[in-house]
């Protein structure tokens, strides 16, 4: 896990004052990098039945197409408001100041679906908490929800109490 | 061919009116049509010598991711203006109405890297053709430019002439 911390770069005060921003590109453009961490976050599903998995624009759609393909199933998008061209079903969620819109196409899950959740990082865990609900909307189950790193000082978890967590990488502060 | 093509949804007048939109996240979130189309993009270039992909943000990041990962290669993403948090170069380009500006991270291609250039679809060919002049900015090379799907009647192809241009699916009027 040490290799891949190392690919991981601390940007201060990035997107603004105060907050240490971790930059995964130097990850992403290594090509052992980027295969090892799919592989370790798809060996943590390889018993699950997962039928898609879900994910946000635009920096989770990175890893988390790779890891839908990896592990064999559909790649679900979900985007910021008027993106996604067909009929969606959409959920606000409080930020630090203010408040997000966050949307999916209402034919991407049937009632049943067994959906794993995906983001690169989580921080206070607003975004997939907003994304759960969105699946169970649609009445899809959410099986996983799963990280390639976790602040673990932000507590992200206390926010998707009751779903399977797992995040590849724990940073501390 | 055929089953990817039925894969696509066209959507009239998005995002404004006149354009037919074609949306792939039917196919995305078809298990085997993801499949399958990631190992058709791959087949043509498995025998190129490739060392890293770039793709733009956000839909391109989907397929583009995959495929990387398919290809066993890095994944170099280009953004919008303020998204990279790292030193960047850009470039600013023309659009029907107006122009628009692209970044990618100036450590993420050294000199001489040869570089497959992928989106998801080519309309009019200005984002393709401002990702290789952003490629070359940094003296990368690049061996390819590919797409899922190709707007034959808007020409995009003209704009990339010099380049080796492979599209999975050429959709006419």
């Amino acid at each position: 896990m040490d290799r891949l911390i190392q690919k991981i770069r601390n940007i201060p005060d990035f997107p603004k004052k105060g907050v240490a921003f971790k930059d995964i590109t130097p990850l992403l453009q290594d090509a052992s990098s980027f295969k090892r961490a799919i592989l370790l976050l798809a060996e943590h599903y390889r018993n699950s039945k997962v039928s898609s998995l879900v994910s946000v624009e635009s920096r989770g759609f990175i890893l988390g197409a790779a890891l839908a393909y990896e592990l064999g199933v559909g790649f679900i998008p979900v985007r910021k408001p008027g993106k996604l061209p067909y009929k969606v079903e959409r959920i606000s969620y409080n930020l630090e100041y203010g408040e997000d819109t966050i949307e999916i196409h209402t034919d991407a899950i049937k009632k049943g679906d067994e959906i794993l959740v995906f983001d690169d990082v989580i921080a206070t865990g607003g975004t997939a908490q907003a994304i759960c609900r969105l699946v169970e909307k649609l009445g899809g189950v959410v099986v996983g929800v799963c990280f390639l790193v976790e602040l673990t000082y932000l507590k992200g978890r206390d926010k998707l109490k009751g779903y399977d967590i797992f995040s590849l990488i724990k940073l501390g502060k």
